[in-house]
């Protein structure tokens, strides 16, 4: 039989995939499962972004432009011109979704043993990417003690060798919820620079921002033009995870033509999906209001329900809509397992994301689930409460 | 200045881009350009595709599954099981677009350095994901003399080495309208067999067999299911090259599960276009009777007008929508710019795209254009007389 690449045998799975079948389980025994453990808002989509979808007059539903079309990017830059990020179309290449938009980056950049520095914990699939184009990652640990704050430069510079091509930050955080601040940003800017290395930015979560806090892009940093690289998606910010829009975005042209390069091998990104994004930059402010608050005070009602449970510490979290929490258990695999399989609190439990799955150094954040506060006050106040009766019971 | 990587320096050039500003200045100056180059039909896209995006009722428009939902998977193994192939479900993988099944496909059996063996001329992405996945294409060369028939078996097997991992055809092919017979795929079963590789498959232009040949695919093949891997798509069965809907096909679960891994790393296919395509499936077949009609009298007519111009020499093919053509001229991509750039007739020229990129060996093709004949029989008379007149021009 014909084998298959040490690279597949490698890639990651989905830390939430092994806890799928006894959510299944679960369902098919009458016990209703609240999913916290996606980022899969349940935020309606613009009403202009579904409309286009919905008036299109398409007959002949052709290959779309490979890096999107002048149009698109054009509406694109200006929005980004209104938050303080001085782009043009030609420093944008629209991709099927920030996945993508990270392969290419990684792709562009580095060649198969190369490394690219990650506070961890972060986004598990940054992980795939990086073992799909043979590129290791190696971590910076941040502190659930201090928020998972910027770690110290020095941690950076420690872990800086001849292979290392970039840092990858995401901002505002997923998992962590943490939002850099511009002085964080200006350390980063000083260690890249100093290094040569690309400062690549997921700022997909750039909306929101909480508490008066503003998102500050790497952008918008003068003197990065030629380090940063943004990567962008439609996905959170409309509501869109479905359309698989995302982007590049960076000022470096070298680095555009290569990454330009790897965009027209794949031909184009979806062109219903360009129709909804394009038109979902017409999204008016309120919307963003709306869904601002919303979010708000769901995080209120989160962390203020889980800090009164006993044994549980939680970060603060000032964007995104994530969490990582520390729960009074060994082992969050096990325990998550446990919530599906196990225990029900009047037929009802919940879904959250083990931790460790986020972090690449082995062992870490085993104590620690990531919740995503994608539901409404009401349910996340029922979950808290069936996760604080599982714990004890799971406890005693 | 940071740099970029030696891979997205080795990344090739759409051999069609360099044209595109010739083209557009071209267009600018006020002259019709027939494009000849592209493998965009105009063809209507089925009815019941487009309604079913037109009257889609999302509201949150959400991710959808990794591999597709199950609902699409089973309805696309049933239109397999009426084409003779005899696969399940758990057999499917929906992608981005064959591009993306051809990339999960390569991460999943090779890693940087090993080998592909593909007969030349072939489609020139091939090369793109071979060089963003460090694997290196072995052509083996077909000739114009048999209409590019399947190279001798010997040819392969002094090709293999312990880095082989692979044999790729496109079936038929693009771009030479080859349609392989059940004799070659069984030639290739055996080879395949005795050095334990896979053969992967493009079988995305299935549908477009002519003249009364059926199209043999290597999922029927008794006896190959662990080394056979299918790559589709609904681009060109259905006139949808912008859904970017494509799967993976393979019964050897070992490499689907791996294939899955790559899947989840970018979460999920576009969801408008999963809804198009699960529609598309309800085409009904006086759809395919018609269209198969018009690309063989559109073939008919292009070779036959063709073949009249001296020192013309033209493969015939059986099937998909391409032509390769060998001009009387020493370089085809000085002429194919030249007929952008400095030649018209009666403000009107045509574009066509230079095959040196469809081949792998350096300077084979260099006399060869390939035609997409994805225009009406009227345009495509009067492309050829174009190119006959700017033929006799060019060499004079």
């Amino acid at each position: 039989m014909p084998s298959i690449s040490h690279k597949g045998q490698a890639m990651p799975e989905s830390p939430i995939r092994k806890l799928v079948p006894y959510a299944e389980a679960a369902k098919k025994n009458g016990t209703k499962v609240y999913h916290l453990n996606i980022g899969q808002p349940d935020i309606k989509t613009p009403q202009v972004a579904l409309d286009a979808v919905k008036n299109n007059t398409i007959e002949v539903l052709s290959y779309a432009r490979s890096e999107g079309s002048e149009e698109y990017r054009e509406k694109l830059a200006a929005y980004y011109q209104k938050n303080n990020i001085h782009v043009g179309s030609n420093d944008i290449i629209a991709t099927t979704g920030g996945s993508e938009a990270l392969l290419f980056t990684i792709g562009s950049i580095t060649d198969p043993g190369d490394e690219i520095i990650i506070p961890e914990p972060f986004y598990a699939n940054y992980n795939g990417f990086s073992t799909a184009s043979g590129v290791k990652v190696v971590p910076v640990i941040s502190s659930i003690d201090d928020n998972f704050a910027l770690p110290k430069i020095e941690d950076f510079e420690k872990l800086i060798t001849s292979k290392t091509k970039a840092i990858l930050i995401c901002n505002p955080g997923n998992p962590t919820g943490y939002l850099y601040s511009k002085e964080e940003i200006e350390k980063l800017k000083q260690i890249v620079l100093k290094h040569d290395l690309f400062l690549i930015a997921d700022e997909v979560y750039r909306e929101f921002a909480y508490d008066g806090n503003t998102h500050h892009s790497v952008m918008s940093e003068e003197g990065l033009e030629q380090n940063a690289i943004m990567i962008d998606s439609v996905s959170k910010r409309y509501s869109m995870c479905g359309a698989r829009i995302g982007c590049i975005v960076s000022k470096n042209q070298n680095f555009i033509n290569t990454a330009i390069k790897f965009a027209q091998a794949r031909l184009s990104p979806p062109t219903y999906a360009l129709l909804a994004s394009e038109a979902a930059l017409d999204t008016p402010q309120s919307y963003f209001d709306d869904v601002i608050e919303e979010y708000v005070e769901r995080r209120n009602t989160l962390i203020s329900e889980l800090q009164k449970i006993e044994g549980v510490k939680v970060a603060n979290p000032k964007g995104a809509f994530y969490c990582i929490a520390e729960l009074p258990v060994d082992d969050t695999d096990a325990f998550a397992q446990w919530l599906l399989e196990k225990f029900n609190d009047n037929n009802e439990t919940v879904m959250v994301a083990p931790a460790g799955g986020f972090y690449s150094t082995a062992g870490e954040g085993k104590n620690q689930v990531r919740i995503a506060y994608v539901l409404n006050k009401k349910d996340l106040t029922r979950c808290v409460e069936i996760l604080k009766n599982a714990l004890n019971q799971y406890n005693s």
